[in-house]
């Protein structure tokens, strides 16, 4: 089974993150396939950066499409682009918000999702409603922009685990999500330290994947996510256009 | 007052369909921008049209910042990267779905959104939901495609008439709401015939946005529609790296 | 154009400000009409007030038909009787608060509305409730009686601005929304002083009106708004008598 | 134990109706003082009759306070003035809508409430939803006016019979509530018919004031239903002015 | 009238606090029947503990149907094994977390139940959230075991005030529910005490017993509440293979 | 991998058939142990045989720790004892529903489940709001016993294909869910018919144990779903006593 982990923003550095989380938790017969957008912002925070990483998320699995792969993992929070990829897609597209949230929901009643900026905050409150968690789910912020989780020296790990202290003693969360891509790595030692389920989207998602896969299931053809109709796409996004359309 | 009305698809026909409601419902003062996207699907059914209509949209704002508008609109009632445009903007900026469905609330208790394909039921619906109108509100679609509705032979009128009776008849609808801006002209002729009012997003959205500037009020720049950070954007997408990011 | 402003409360200094801010930000061609209710309370805090105040309403509306309107507005936050107003009436009917959610809902994803006594603050956040703006804004009291808006030595001022700044500071909100037509002189301080929107029901209701009649839109007159029927009033009521049951 | 039953339209043969079923399931220590509102609408059949029959109930419930009663039933399944009623009175108020809809929720579900006309249909619903059942409970309206219940002649009770037959067969409905006042006397015999409990508003108003004064329990007058605060009342509403406004 | 009250967990002591306010508050007529399970866990505190409760509990309604009751309640907040009463039994079934929601949503607009320990906080709010009260009730727990309400030296009572003025003061809370059978001695004096109704579950339930059975309703037999199918239970179950499946 | 997939009735034939569905779907890695319940109802329709079948369910969960599991599965569509078990237990439980409706939200945005008796239908769609569902999936009966899901001449198949048929039609079903574990069988062929994803709650939790597992997450021990505490267990029930309360 092959999976194709695409981080849609361009920061090699996050993709190869994942890509290790992904790879440590995959099944054995799973090759993670690690793709960065080569169009697009750095990082994505907010609706203005999501919007013009789509164009870069789609083109990768659009050229991928040649090498082969049986799913998909959009390896960003936001799920940035998730619907638009499925539209496109004719193998399951998993999202890791999508797949964290679900995951939560197996594990505890009430959780709380700490991501990195207030901007962010609202956006992701916006999926955990549409997903069906608003009851069951809060959101944070921590005050962390995405690329202070590659340094270090940042402080951002502080301001992380302050925020969690907080959901666990204001919000009762039972559980926690990280609400960024860019936590990847640090899931397993807040589960240690805080003794309460600590999920991380790129792993959640990993096994979503495979569980779609080898249940022979993929995303509903039939109404919202039908594959794009045959039209004319112009000037830059020309390359986009539906194969059907060409015929 | 210099309202910038966006088409995010390729067709001109429609822009000037949706210029021609709009000039017709501004106050004496409104200047009316009517643009068309040069980048892009012909017509917007869809997630994946959707998404890859979003730079086109995006870069006609920003390009046209050098004239200067007092106010955007996104003329597709699929409220096509209406996040992004606000995060990106200083100015007001109006979709039509939401701008329509605010409207109906102040005429009708519960309403349909009578819209074109399948495809673009739920995800209208999607976004009625997170206007708060979930409630109120449903949405129907009548099997016809956008660009149809151009076309006076294609039957397109037909299908829509029925679809509206049927609103009425069974779902106890008080108002009725146009769902694809592609129907803009058609507004006044249904409400005479069925009586109730029939409300047109381009329309509603002209008028929102002359309130917004005439009141002072633009997109507020705290929380979830804050401007864009600096960061670099790469590739085909690096013309929208934020201004900021340069200095 | 003609606008009719009904304050449904006694208290004509009340009347005076909405006028002044109605006049302001009226287009060129419309004209308020400002009537003050000459039978109710003199302020509406709670149920009470608002359901003795209703005759008095109608019965402004009722009587200004002589002279004509093409659109009224229940001058007061609570959107006292405008279920009622919109049964009555052949022309749209606007509720400030109902006006200032939908605009506040163009602004910002999640926002406050301040209002004066405890008593009000589950009210209003009912009807928020209803207009489907549950899930998006909060509603706080600041112990602020109306008519202390009225009284510069009151403090009121003082302490709406800190509820304005709990707001900010605890909810996370993008926009603030004054929740009495007495703070309507204020919004245009506050936005400067906070650098948010802030929406005024007043203002904001009257460019709904506008909006409405300049599209030809009215309150739809099939279910739950259809004109009264036919049938006998007695007593103190007896004035109230559908114009159509005497025929 | 004094129950006061106001009926707050002004047809005395609807209050005789249901002071009969009052009478009926009242406890044998229970009094039922039936009243009719003296000034209002005959009948109330949407929001323009509601709004102008509260005055008249307000009147008879300050009026009735010289002769005493322990608590107060408005008999409206509208539920006319009922929070009003609730901030004026120092004695528990029930409506009976709210009263049957908790009622049918011991005892199904998913229940439909049949009602009068469409124009109290939405009313209805946005009630239930406000009560909390709008996820439980269906509203449907068989085409009846309120009075045409007072006519054997006029067909009602087939049209209500044919409006409950298709809440069982399409709503899967486990109960029906019967949705006006004026249907109180038909409860048990469709109950019978139907095999499913059939509940009346009167009935199970009656129960819930006799629950409420026998556990002492009555309206809390913190927050949104605390007493009226003392201020002038103007014109012909002078005679509601609070009491402690007269100290 | 004959009321069986079932204690579904094994503690005389809670059964007799409990039969004592079912006592004092039932009508001359209605007689309270105290059962206290014989199978099962001292206390209820959270899910497992409430489901191994069932048996016991269904134990007591079929055994006492020789000697034959009007309506059941069963003690216990969590409504534990309610809906399997319901299913079993031919006459009303009474919880005490319904009852006592629906007398406070007479009562109050927004509330607060209190209950005991942090593990039955999220298993009440999800009741009622399912009973259509999460938007107008908060739950908080107090810290107390269940079996310390029955210890006056353990310091219960003073948590369970400490968390009341809580209610007041953050929630706004109008009323307040005391949210475990264990506190029902408690209501009266807490009611003087802060001055809000205090609604305790026992009483409420005893009263809409009385009124159910007065009122000649019965749970519906059609939809989710039919009756046992015939069908073979197994071991130690076996005594409750439905009564018709042995013909 | 050692899963404990547990059949909650007494239908040998059933847990035969699930696991058939279970080891078929497993990765190479899982054992699957499968298990009949010794005590309760030959098959779960309603609340009833659910409530009782919760004893032998926890009993299976408990006898079978000697021999040791990685994760249990409660395979009755209804999530039988789900929340007790998971409060029981310290590694994951999975139910089917749950499973089966978080995997249907990964491929489509509205899907229907279809299900046996309509008894079953209201329960089922009380747990896919409590999932947060409820504003995508609907729920149908297709009139059919669970044991005749067992009889190849009952008709069973027919009914539910025409129930399916009704989703896609009438309800705009993106994807179909089986809601009854005996129905585990059909899944792959009516998806090969109808061309949407048709997803089979045995296997879909089979996935989510495994995922679980890999992931290193178990249940939280915080809040809802605590261990339960030390306490004396009565009669029949004694065997249940929790552990540490023998220390």
């Amino acid at each position: 089974m092959r999976l194709l982990l695409i981080n849609p923003n361009t920061s090699a550095s996050m993709t190869e993150k994942a890509a290790i989380t992904a790879r440590a938790v995959a099944a054995s017969g799973t090759e993670i396939i690690a793709a960065t957008s080569r169009t697009g912002p750095a990082s994505i925070e907010g609706y203005y950066d999501g919007a013009l990483a789509v164009p870069g998320l789609l083109s990768e699995l659009k050229e991928r499409q040649t090498t082969g792969y049986d799913a998909a993992i959009v390896a960003c929070f936001d799920d940035t682009g998730l619907d638009a990829a499925r539209t496109f897609s004719d193998v399951p597209v998993l999202g890791l918000c999508e797949s964290a949230v679900a995951t939560a929901g197996f594990l505890a009643q009430r959780f709380t999702v700490v991501t990195t900026l207030e901007r962010s905050r609202v956006l992701i409150d916006n999926l955990i409603q549409r997903y069906g968690m608003g009851g069951r789910a809060k959101v944070r912020a921590s005050d962390i922009a995405v690329l202070e989780l590659e340094d270090a020296a940042s402080g951002a790990i502080g301001k992380l685990r302050s925020e969690i202290e907080r959901a666990l003693e204001e919000d009762g969360a039972e559980a926690i999500v990280l609400g960024c891509a860019g936590m990847t790595d640090l899931a397993r030692e807040l589960q240690e330290i805080y003794g309460v389920p600590v999920i991380d989207g790129v792993a959640a998602a990993v096994k979503q994947a495979e569980a779609l896969v080898s249940l022979g299931l993929s995303t509903s053809k039939r109404g919202s996510y039908a594959s794009p109709l045959p039209k004319p796409f112009s000037g830059a996004m020309s390359d986009f256009t539906p194969m059907s359309a060409s015929g």
